[in-house]
């Protein structure tokens, strides 16, 4: 019997095991949710021990512990993957919303609901099920493998950096497997290959030393929620660029070849109108939406407050007036340099009559990797051969900050094959797993993990 | 004996009912205080009747009374001088920072300190300790007088509209006397002779439907945010004119001889930079910052909000961007037209990719009374023969809405005669009357009168 085969004889056990670790409710941004949190590391840890690894641990962070295991392969030219998901699941309210109760994990044709089916319960526990599919039916794994899995993805993976820093050793691998996002549809995989990095600065304007009578003083004072409002004008030209010198310096020009990539990927530009609640798209007109919205950098401001907010009328001109702005980087542009640049740009354009201060809030890095590498290669393959379909390439349009962790701390890639769906409702009630991504996700990873070895 | 002899004899006693008046805590914005808003009305219509008004009531509206009072003078020819005054007062808060109990009237020099004494019951009783001084000595006043004195002036004065609609009959006059402002110092005295008007709107934009994640859409949504501040930017152009079309069709020029008067007021640009808390003035630059200020008409954003506002970073794209923006109108302006203009030019300048509403929170009418009418020369008389200094005029930045009512329910112009000081600590603790400035009030008053009979 071979893994696949494995695979296959054992669906209502894979099942029936995502079905109970579906019924701990790990909710990590809830502290009443505390002990289940400790609840579903010991059932995960128990769950790698009874696979067959060697070792599986929690290991205790400043937040929720992560769960390690490591499992050597014998061959010594093995390369090693180190498997990322998360067993926290996002909060389930509003429970009113839910048609079955969100714990109480439950197959409705080829889905299965409950809170964390997708996003990353089922995912995670794919991986694993590969892993025993594999050495259930050859005694060992092709690769060697070791698992990193968080317990506050969803609450900022506060403490992920600091412990990845600390344990580089444990985690040393060739190549990360991340399954934690979502393939186009159930018969069209995707690989993503590019996250972008992120820089997020906050922005204070500082006009008058305290707030004045517009009636008094306005037309002889420089209101600083004009002048902030000037600032952000000109941060785009009228063609959507960013104004920001050397903003764009370190952009790699897309190829011919990527944007006939992206060009092909299945995009109805009126069902994405629908789906973002507009009339009509915005932004450089020499990019496609799908090249505006994930392969060039973005600003956007997500948010500005001065002066007087409540209902009705107060005639204050403020003395401050405040913006936070985010900036969504290409892998190539130095989120650093850039907040370098965001606060040299506002100094420099600042008018003669209010101050500013740029302070950075965070940032991070972004990533891609080369299509043509051997990890991409031997996903793409697993993928075709799983779901019958060649898969897409993909560009996140979003950070994906353990991708950047994983490159800064282990100097390594990070391939994300995710089993998600599109509709899965990730984040909101009536979260499911197409089950037959479950099991098309096990049979993909047995296939990469083997394609690897 | 003539007026001034009987006001100069009676000095402390105008002196010691002021204090009596000073004592009741008629907070109109403090429920806790309704009994003492009674009281004061009923204080005040037993000082009117006291010092001999046939006629003299305490009217009810929707919130706190009007003290109404009337006494017609025999002379057929005489005219009608409406006296406008407010009994109640701010509240008194912060208590800690008062050298002595806000409600416990205190001299120390040339000051008394209470609550009330500076803004607005020395000035309001000086208008009536006037007309007892002319009475007293003469067996009526020399013109017909009418009292509105309101107890919600501290509150907005939410219903003194309604009232002077209501009450057109018993209010009618040729002109209206309102002491409630201050003279430039304790020996110049100033006419305020034009009050600007207000529109005043909330502007809401509209982006995509709901809020979207700027790391998914940002760079194909134009972000309201981005929207609202490219509009806003674009209201004043780099001169600091306004530029909605037609916005200064009704502006009239301001006169060489204005100019000249505007410019003759004392004005340090260095202790006015000081007390604005800021290095530099801002705004058109063919204007001196007192035009700036009050004769011409200027537009100020009073608060900006959407999106993140909280600690911490959010990368939302927002679904919607506000703003509240006011403008001050010179009198010629027609704040309905304005806010017609302001109204469609948001309409003409919103992008594509967004709608905007704009509604008007409310509007006023400024006002003018011209400088060689009638009863602004008498006012100007009155005051260099009692201050022994020739008046300035100035014009007031701000809105005064009873003197907008007043011209648009009665028909007639409002002289602003004040006696506070620009230090009397209006609105703060340990406001205080400079008491010359009361009882050349009272000098000024009787003068004023006899003037226009």
């Amino acid at each position: 019997m071979d893994a696949f085969a494995f695979a296959r004889a054992n669906r209502p056990r894979f099942l029936g095991e995502l079905e109970e670790f579906l019924r701990i409710p790990s909710v990590s941004t809830q502290p009443e949710h505390q002990p289940d949190m400790l609840d579903a590391a010991n059932w995960l840890r128990d769950q790698l021990l009874a696979v067959g690894f060697p070792r599986a641990e929690i290991l205790p962070t400043a937040g929720h512990p992560i769960v390690f295991a490591e499992w050597s392969c014998r061959r010594p030219a093995a390369p090693t993957v180190l498997l990322y998901g998360h067993y926290d699941v996002q909060p389930a309210d509003p429970l009113e919303l839910w048609r079955t109760p969100p714990f109480e994990p439950v197959v409705v044709g080829d889905d299965l609901y409950a809170r964390g089916a997708s996003d990353d319960k089922g995912q995670l526990l794919a991986q694993i099920k590969a892993v025993e599919s594999l050495s259930a039916t050859a005694g060992e794994p092709p690769v060697s493998i070791r698992c990193l899995f968080e317990g506050e993805e969803e609450s900022g993976s506060e403490h992920l950096d600091d412990f990845v820093t600390a344990n580089r050793s444990i985690l040393q691998a060739d190549v990360a497997l991340i399954s934690d996002s979502s393939i186009l549809s159930k018969d069209q995989p995707s690989i993503i290959y590019a996250v972008r990095g992120i820089t997020y600065v906050e922005v204070e304007v500082t006009g008058p030393a305290g707030d004045l009578h517009s009636g008094r003083y306005g037309g002889a004072v420089h209101n600083p929620i004009h002048a902030l409002a000037e600032m952000i004008a000109g941060l785009h030209d009228s063609q959507g660029r960013i104004t920001i010198p050397g903003f764009y310096d370190r952009v790699q020009v897309l190829t011919p070849a990527e944007r006939a990539g992206l060009a092909r990927l299945p995009f109805d530009r009126h069902a994405w109108l629908r789906e973002a609640g507009i009339t009509t798209d915005w932004g450089e007109p020499e990019y496609s939406i799908v090249e505006r919205t994930t392969a060039r950098p973005t600003l956007d401001v997500n948010g500005i407050w001065g002066g007087y907010t409540q209902p009705g009328a107060k005639t204050v001109l403020p003395s401050k007036a405040f913006a936070k702005i985010s900036m969504r980087l290409v892998p190539q542009q130095d989120p650093a340099e850039i907040s370098r640049l965001i606060q040299d740009h506002f100094q420099a354009i600042a008018p003669p009559a209010v101050t500013v201060q740029v302070r950075e809030l965070h940032h991070g890095q972004g990533a891609i990797v080369p299509l043509d590498s051997p990890a991409i290669q031997a996903a793409a393959r697993a993928y075709a051969e799983s779901f019958g379909a060649e898969p897409l390439f993909v560009r996140e349009g979003g950070s994906l900050p353990v991708v950047a962790t994983l490159r800064r701390e282990l100097g390594i890639d990070s391939i994300l094959m995710g089993f998600g769906l599109p509709d899965d409702n990730l984040h909101a009630p009536n979260e499911k797993l197409h089950l037959p991504n479950y099991f098309r996700g096990i049979d993909t990873v047995i296939r990469f993990l083997s394609y690897l070895a």
